[in-house]
């Protein structure tokens, strides 16, 4: 399957390189590929540039974003909740119509320091936000919840034996992205109902950054015990 | 010990009878006993009235907020989020001075229909605004995320194989938090940190309800797997 990724964080290499090792076909969505390709630096967390890190993955495309959603038979949110709408926009409505876009950001805001508090929360989510604004597109917020290694491989920890929920309005998009997440090795699928349930996953971040102050490392995930 | 237990809900019932079969002494607290006590008739969601439930707790007292306050070494906090300030304020700032504080309330909001929002979040929490009108109390944020039963009794589901938040300033306080969760039951028991973590751990709520509407039970809780 074609798949376009927005963003070239971690996140969005990370499920890319997954998604092209599984097969699919992979494009990955920036504002500026020239301006992207220009980057020679790694960043603050010691990630190196996009550059040096597609030489390891030949395989994936780079484009603008809507170059890589028009290139998507599914679309994936995968850039910071702040900019994500933008990012959106750019990817244009025409090329998110009708598809399944998997929202996997989180609506971070770190202008008031750390920790970064949420920029919506308890009466709306990010998640409604792209749904209400791109109705034709069927979005399902899920994997937003955990580290990106783990979301790609949560059989990294406790053989994937924890959590990741889907949220979204359409029934179909998200057996199509519970199919995706059982080829990635999730066991534990939990679909919490509609995308307004986007607000209590994206609620789950700020418990999410204490207990990774608290536990000193990001591979630990949320086991929905019943 | 003894412990003074502010309200007569479910959860205050529920951790009276707990605190009280390991032979601690225990007063509940309400505004007005004589109301309390005149009321026979069960609530909407089928709980029998606080008399006919104190027949089989002939043990367990009842007394005002602040004569249950002024009672406990340990002071619990089982009102409703809504009114939790002003049960405290009865409850009298004399009679917190100095004692642990556990606040396993919610800041949950029915006002707009349900599911309930949550009435300060995301940059506070109600446990800080507790600590911040009582600030000689030790307010230690516990036990608010899971249903009453699991609190007092954990083993009931997964053998207790799943997770309890701590949080507050006062680290003797969270010690002997700790060893009270231990003698409910409790195997792991996560520290996060000063009260400001309750931010976290109260935005765990809406998805809690979520959950509860997905999995059609209240016996589930999050187990952090690391």
């Amino acid at each position: 399957m074609r798949f376009g990724i927005l963003g070239t964080g971690v996140v969005g290499r990370t499920l890319a390189a997954r998604l092209a090792g599984l097969e699919h076909e992979v494009m990955v969505g920036t504002r500026d590929p020239a301006e992207t390709l220009s980057l020679n630096e790694s960043d603050r967390y010691g990630n190196p540039p996009f550059s040096s890190w597609q030489e390891e993955h030949p395989e994936v495309k780079l484009g603008t974003f809507a170059e890589a959603a028009a290139y998507g038979e599914i679309v994936v949110n995968a850039t910071a909740g702040a900019v994500s709408l933008g990012a959106l926009e750019l990817a244009g409505e025409e090329n998110l119509g009708g598809k399944v876009l998997m929202d996997i950001s989180n609506p971070l805001d770190f202008s008031k320091g750390m920790p970064p508090t949420l920029s919506v929360s308890n009466t709306d989510s990010l998640g409604e936000q792209i749904q209400r604004r791109f109705p034709q597109a069927k979005v399902v917020k899920t994997l937003h919840t955990m580290n990106a290694y783990l979301m790609v491989d949560p059989a990294q920890l406790a053989s994937a034996d924890h959590t990741v929920f889907v949220g979204g309005d359409d029934a179909e998009a998200k057996a199509t992205v519970t199919d995706l997440l059982r080829s990635f090795g999730w066991a534990d699928i939990v679909d919490l109902g509609d995308i307004t349930t986007a607000r209590g996953t994206e609620m789950l971040l700020p418990v999410w950054l204490r207990l990774f102050g608290a536990l000193q490392k990001p591979l630990f995930n949320f086991k929905i015990v019943r």
